[in-house]
């Protein structure tokens, strides 16, 4: 990726003061999405880490990582796989719980979708602190399948979710486009 | 659309009986999107109808609608559009409720990303009672915005979504890809 387009990724970003909760700055990312030329490059760029870490499946993460891995994995010529919060698939699923700031939660996978022929990329818009990341490739693994790597829109890396994330990758690549 | 691909969409449409409750007969489409090559020609399906009917945005239905919507956005080089369940977008919202079988729901759009200069195109998977599909016509409008359509790849005819559909529509199309 051309330093132009992580900066068209950047400038594309928004910073949300007090959301959800006062005194946490969010990253909006839905400018970005709402720009063509910027939604394309991301496009692009994913899909050619894909093709560069040998992914024969794309996983999206509910909800906005639906939005960055679908486009992906069209551009790709790969399927794509929902993960999804606990309930939402109709069919038989793996189950993955892990911890929220209170409490935990769920994510599943339709367990016929992920087999040990598959090289699985998880795609998400953000990597907070890795909790849900680190479910889907505990997912990814359980259902028998290779991770093939993790890759972000933007990292926020002050929260350590890399460090969270590593044990779980085992030695495959967490790409982060943007990282602040 | 030719008959082929109706065809291709229809087969990877998977019926799960008793989802999500028991009686009913589920339209699961997660088949269709592992399959690239059906994936591939819905989001070509899709994005040909943002040209045919002069959408200038996409707008997808939280959450299957992300997965249609955001790569027939980007096939077509339009901007995308996410509508939200209420309190998921950081910014300026319209909110628009709308009727669930036991009480309501809201809908919600950042404001500033539609404008009266936009024609709207609106993706979502599946057309059942409608509930959500004319809360999203409503907001598109009270931006201001004109409706180029709706677009899902599944109507659920028996349910009447078409009908409820039909005032908030206006003379706007509803395009719907495979009916049962």
């Amino acid at each position: 990726m051309s330093d132009g387009v992580r900066e068209l990724l950047l400038s594309r970003i928004r910073d949300v003061a007090d959301y959800p909760k006062p005194g946490v700055m969010f990253k909006d990312i839905t400018p970005l999405l709402a720009d063509p030329e910027a939604f394309s490059a991301l496009t692009d760029t994913l899909a050619a880490l894909c093709v560069r870490h040998g992914a024969t499946k794309v996983v999206g993460l509910e909800a906005r990582g639906f939005i960055l891995a679908a486009p992906a994995a069209v551009r790709a010529g790969l399927g794509f796989i929902p993960v999804r919060k606990a309930g939402k698939l109709p069919g038989a699923t793996l189950s993955q719980s892990y911890e929220l700031e209170y409490g935990t939660a769920e994510m599943e996978v339709h367990a016929e979708d992920v087999s040990d022929a598959d090289r699985v990329l998880v795609i998400d818009d953000v990597l907070a602190t890795g909790g849900t990341a680190e479910a889907s490739l505990q997912l990814v693994r359980r259902a028998g399948a290779q991770v093939a790597g993790v890759a972000v829109l933007l990292e926020l890396g002050f929260l350590g979710g890399r460090a969270r994330l590593e044990p779980a990758l085992k030695d495959a690549p967490l790409e982060a486009l943007v990282t602040v």
